[in-house]
C-alpha cells in the first residue's frame, strides 16, 4: 500500500491543498480562497471539504493508498499548541485552535499537526531534499520577508514556547533599517526582496546614479526581479545590490553559525533563482565573518524544493516526522 | 551505594580534579599544574595520579561508593571527537587526542567525556542548578572572554562539528572593536570583563572625564572589579560601563532568542556578582530588541553554581548526561 500525506498551505490569499507521496511528489492539488471576512468556522468547513475532495481525487489514480495524516504550514503558527497566533496577514484575529478545529472536522485523521511556513520548508528539505541525512542544518527563504527552520540533532527547533527559527529578525546593524516587525536592522530590513530594493534606492542615493536602468522605476514599481534583470544586462547599481545583500546574508549568517554550527545553510525562494549573483557574495561574506575554527566548512545550498510546492510538500513532511518521532 | 562523578577542568596555568555527588557538591578536590612546556604525556601521567589520589580520598570519606566516569572541560574541546584543538592558552599545540591519552591511562573507567568549559558549565546548570527541568536555555559566561552553551530539547548543542555555541562572537557592530579571535564587533569584545575596561576608555575619551576615578588608572591596570567598585561609590562613568555593557550584552541575547526561542539565559562569571548593576540594563535591553512575540517571556537569570567549583562541578554534569543517554 502506498503511503501518502496531505500537505496545506494557509496563506493570506489563498490555501493550497496537495497530496504528497514519500517522494515528495505532489500527485493532486488544489486551492481555495482563504477568506479576508475572518470567518474561521467556515474556512474549516470548506478546508475539510477541499480535503476530502482531493482525497477522492487521488484515490481515482490508485485506490490503494494510505492517508497517514495532514500537516499544515501556517502564518505565526504555532507547533505545541496546534494555533495560529496574530498572524497580521490572516483575517483571523487572535488565538485560533488551528488543529483542533480541523480535528473535529475530519476525526478519521489522527495526525494533524501545524508549524510556520519556513519551519515546514526545512522540514521538507529534510525528508524529501537536500538536507536528507543532515542532522544539523539551518534554512533561510528569501521572499517579502525573511524566514528560517533549525534543525538540531535531526529535530526541528522550536524552543519553550514553539516559536524559534526567527533568524530574519537577527539584528545586523544597530539602529538600522526599520522592520515590519517594529524592530531595527534586522536581517529581513536588507535581505527579503523589499529590502533589496531598499538597497537599490540607497545606492542611486550614494552615487546620485542617473544612467542606471533602477533610477526609471518609482519605489513601489521596483522589485527584486527587476533588480536581476538589470544586474544580468550590466548594471553596476543592480549587481552591488547583489554583492551588498549576499554581505548582509553572509554576516548574518555567521551569527547563525557560531550559535549551532550547522553542516549547511539552505537558501530558498525567489532571489535565490539569481544563482552566484547572491550565492557567490553570501558565501564569501560569510567565511569573513566567521572564526578561524569554522571556515570552509559551511555549505550554502540552494533548496532542492521546487518553489510552487514547497509549501505543500514542506507542510506534508511534517506528517513524516510526526510518525517518525513515535 | 551513592554514586559520584569526577569532574576536571583544564586551565592555561593550573587543572582542577574533583569528585561530585549527585547533587552537585563537591566532596574532594585538588588541583595540579598544567605543564608550559607542551609534553602532554607527561601530563596525563600526573593527572592520572591525581585522579586516583581523590578517589582514594573520597574513599577514606565514604568506602561505599560508585565512581560513574570522569568529565573534563577544556578549552577548544571537541565533543565528538574527545579532542583539545589548537587551544591558544595550553601549551599543548595542535589536535591533542585528550579522551583517549586519559583512557589507556584509566581504562577501568568507562565514560571518559569532553567538552568546553562553556558547555560543560551550561550542562551543570541543568543537572545540578537553576536550569533543572528546562528543555531550551542557554548559558552566557562573562570573563576573560565570553563563552556560551545551549542546550535544546534537553540536549547540549554540538552542532555538526562539535564547535557549537560561541555566542561571545556574534557580530553585534559590523567592523566594531577588534576580537581576540581575529574578528570585528564581536559581543566579546564589548562584554568581556576587558570588554568593559575598554568601554570606560571609550567613555573617559567621549567625556573627557578627568574627575572618574577611572581616569587615575593605565589602560593595564583598570580591571572590572574596580569599575564595580567606582560604580557602587557612585562614580558616573562606571555607572555608564554596566549601562552599556548590559545594553550590548541584551542586543546579542535577542539574537540568541530570535533563533531559539529559550526558556531562561543564564549568566554566570565575575561581572554577575555586580547583580541588578549588570541584569537591570541587560533584561531592559533584551526586552527592547526581541519582537512582540518574545517579550516578556525570557528570565535572564544569574547562575546557580558556586564561581569557585563551576568548572569542576560542570565538567562531573557531562557523565550524569552520558550515562543518561544510554
Amino acid at each position: 500500500m502506498k503511503k501518502v500525506a496531505i500537505g496545506i498551505d494557509i496563506g493570506g490569499t489563498n490555501s493550497a491543498i496537495g497530496v504528497v507521496d514519500e517522494l515528495g511528489n505532489v500527485l493532486v492539488k488544489d486551492t481555495i480562497d482563504t477568506p479576508n471576512h475572518g470567518n474561521i468556522q467556515m474556512f474549516i468547513d470548506d478546508l475539510a471539504t477541499a480535503i476530502k475532495k482531493q482525497i477522492s481525487n487521488v484515490k481515482l489514480l490508485n485506490a490503494d493508498l494510505e492517508i497517514l495524516g495532514i500537516g499544515i504550514g501556517a502564518p505565526n503558527a504555532n507547533y505545541y499548541k496546534g494555533t495560529i497566533e496574530h498572524a497580521p496577514n490572516l483575517s483571523f484575529k487572535g488565538i485560533i485552535p488551528f488543529s483542533d478545529l480541523l480535528k473535529s472536522k475530519l476525526p478519521e485523521y489522527q495526525t494533524i499537526a501545524l508549524t510556520n511556513d519556513a519551519n515546514a520548508a526545512a522540514l521538507g528539505e529534510m525528508i524529501y531534499g537536500g538536507a536528507k541525512g543532515m542532522k544539523n542544518f539551518a534554512m533561510f527563504t528569501l521572499g517579502t520577508g525573511v524566514g528560517s527552520g533549525i534543525v538540531v540533532n535531526g529535530d526541528l527547533v522550536y524552543g519553550n514556547d514553539g516559536f524559534a527559527g526567527e533568524c530574519g529578525h537577527m539584528i545586523l546593524v544597530p539602529n538600522g533599517r526599520h522592520c515590519g516587525c517594529g524592530g531595527r536592522g534586522h536581517l529581513e530590513a536588507y535581505c527579503s526582496a523589499p529590502g533589496m530594493k531598499r538597497t537599490a534606492f540607497e545606492l542611486l542615493v550614494l552615487y546620485n546614479d542617473t544612467s542606471s536602468a533602477l533610477a526609471n522605476k518609482s519605489f513601489n514599481e521596483l522589485d527584486s526581479k527587476m533588480i536581476y534583470d538589470a544586474a544580468m544586462a550590466g548594471d553596476k547599481i543592480a549587481n552591488e545590490v547583489f554583492e551588498i545583500t549576499g554581505s548582509y546574508l553572509g554576516q548574518g549568517m555567521a551569527d547563525t553559525v557560531h550559535h549551532l554550527s550547522p553542516e549547511a545553510i539552505f537558501l530558498f525562494g525567489g532571489p535565490t533563482a539569481a544563482g552566484d549573483l547572491i550565492f557567490g557574495p553570501t558565501q564569501r561574506s560569510l567565511e569573513a565573518h566567521l572564526m578561524p575554527i569554522f571556515r570552509n566548512k559551511i555549505k550554502i545550498l540552494p533548496s532542492k524544493l521546487s518553489l510552487g510546492d514547497a509549501a505543500i510538500v514542506g507542510a506534508s513532511a511534517l506528517v513524516w516526522k510526526e510518525i517518525e518521532k513515535r
